[in-house]
């Protein structure tokens, strides 16, 4: 039996499974930071439950996205790793994958959008990293990749849609269930940020071993709700192109195919969240948590937060994704959002 | 040899000792949260060194402050609990006493300045404690304090005079020496912020048994470094009535007896930092370590940052003491510091 009906027989034999995150545990041991899970007494007050956030935005490149660019990259046969590697990314994967290649001693060109966050390209460029900028909503990147990977002969690392990647994004869910066990916490549901679903699908996969039958939710800005809309439909929907978010990490045109296998058979749903919902989640998680989130990484709290994933009587643990924020935009979400 | 001439024979007796730091580690575990030790590879390109950030913005409470308080709570015998507890505090301390009494069932009283940060005051009543106001230059916190103690026949929770708090802020110490230890790295020196100097008294107690050599440096506001002036008189000086700060935690008026006998023997030096150079720290913190300090919690980076303890070519272990910062304090360190 076919579960993946609509992937490639190719593709369905290269789903990452349990043991392919837990040997990117391996490979990430002593190399990727074991985020803290973070609780404050006074937000489950606020809420009336219980809130544990994995705070990934104390990962190494300050974004889970670390995890899967040194686990995907590290496993590049030896022949090919002085071509290098390529990246397309709003900025998070672009980090990532440039730190990683610079640990690992392999040339990284990043290509990102000219839109994405000063922050985001500084960063890239420091670790050494190649950045070759194009436009968001006119150029296709995935072409302006693949030209350049032919030319060098380099790898082209994914954002999302690839088993190295999921697999070490999958680590969260790996030391998420470890540590909610330390804590004595036993969650009623998880909240994952969601893009283009590397993060989610390698969690839940996690999860499934780890936490079975505790249900996970995907959360996306509402006007980038592919997932949301693509779970719900049954296959691969995509946003529309005049679909603008502050919340730059969860702009993926659409979801992944080998993600969105994994998803619709392991997820319990979606929700939406508005761009304000994000920027008053990044308030809360300052004034509580002691913690930078970007809109992206904050929409997973903003689900709990607005009682989208209800939480009041329960227990929650919410995967904060990233906070490679622009000082500006950190500073408008605590001036509009003060309490 | 009495090595603490300047205290009393009960005094010099009640100083801790490891081993009492080592019995308070028994009592917050599971209780405290063993803080993380950051780091960042950008950050420390940036200043040609290397640093590791203990970040106790993430502790219980949003500072060290809990540890102490919990510690220091937790030793009050059974027929006393009853009658509660009174701390007087700018407010980390409040916070922290009143978190911990809580926790532990005993009522708390917390006397704190008027002119508190108003995040604080909100939290210190949230847990539940009972807030008196006073004139933080006018009027004297110490005689209201032992006011109401007797009244109530409450204990006094001193902010950091106190065997049991330094004890308790000591676990600081040992956490960090294991956190280096597990990060590959030997220090060239730690920094610790300084108000009355229990954090560092105590912390310089864990080092001097677990990282015998490195040396302390406490850190100070400028206008404020009745520790860095203390240190080189040989003896306790105030600060001046006139003296003002916004790093608010820090604003003691001279150090304590208990841990200045222990800093005058512990303690390399001490350095001064402006307002201005804690607000920059903040903003560093916030861009390469996703993290939020508040002014006097970010003191011990910025003593760094500007070089007063030199980094360039070295090790640096910067215990970062708190995180509970206005928003609007925040917002401005951003838009002041953006780069």
């Amino acid at each position: 039996m076919n579960s993946s009906p609509e992937l490639t027989e190719p593709e369905a034999a290269s789903l990452p499974t349990i043991v392919d995150i837990r040997r990117a545990a391996e490979r990430l041991r002593g190399e990727a930071v074991r985020t803290p899970l973070l609780e404050a007494p006074l937000l489950n007050e606020r809420v009336g439950g219980r809130i544990l956030l994995k705070a990934e935005c104390l990962q190494r490149t300050g974004s889970f996205k670390f995890r899967g660019a040194y686990n995907r990259i590290a496993q590049i046969p030896e022949d090919d790793r002085k071509n290098g590697v390529v990246g397309y990314s709003s900025g998070n994967h672009a980090q990532g994958v440039a730190c990683a290649a610079q640990m690992l001693g392999i040339p990284a060109t990043i290509v990102m959008p000219s839109d994405a966050p000063r922050m985001k390209i500084e960063n890239t460029r420091t670790y050494g990293a190649d950045v070759v900028l194009y436009e968001r909503f006119s150029e296709d990147r995935d072409a302006i990749s693949k030209r350049i990977a032919a030319e060098k002969g380099a790898t082209i690392i994914r954002p999302f849609d690839d088993p190295g990647i999921i697999s070490g994004q999958g680590t969260i869910g790996l030391e998420l269930a470890e540590q909610l066990a330390e804590a004595g916490a036993a969650p009623d549901a998880v909240t994952v940020c969601c893009g283009g679903g590397g993060l989610i699908s390698g969690t839940a996969l996690a999860l499934e071993d780890t936490l079975p039958g505790v249900p996970v939710y995907a959360v996306e800005p509402s006007d980038f709700d592919d997932t949301v809309r693509s779970l719900e439909a049954g296959q691969r929907l995509g946003n529309p192109p005049e679909a603008r978010s502050i919340c730059d990490a969860l702009l993926s045109p659409m979801p992944g195919a080998l993600t969105f296998a994994i998803n619709r058979r392991l997820l319990a749903g979606g929700v939406g969240v508005t761009d304000d919902e994000a920027l008053e989640a990044m308030a809360i998680a300052f004034r509580y948590l002691k913690i930078v989130l970007e809109p992206g990484g904050a929409v997973s709290l903003a689900a709990v937060l607005t009682g989208k994933v209800p939480v009041s009587g329960r227990t929650v643990a919410v995967v904060a994704s990233g906070g490679n924020c622009d000082p500006d935009m950190f500073a408008s979400a605590l001036e509009r959002f003060p309490d």
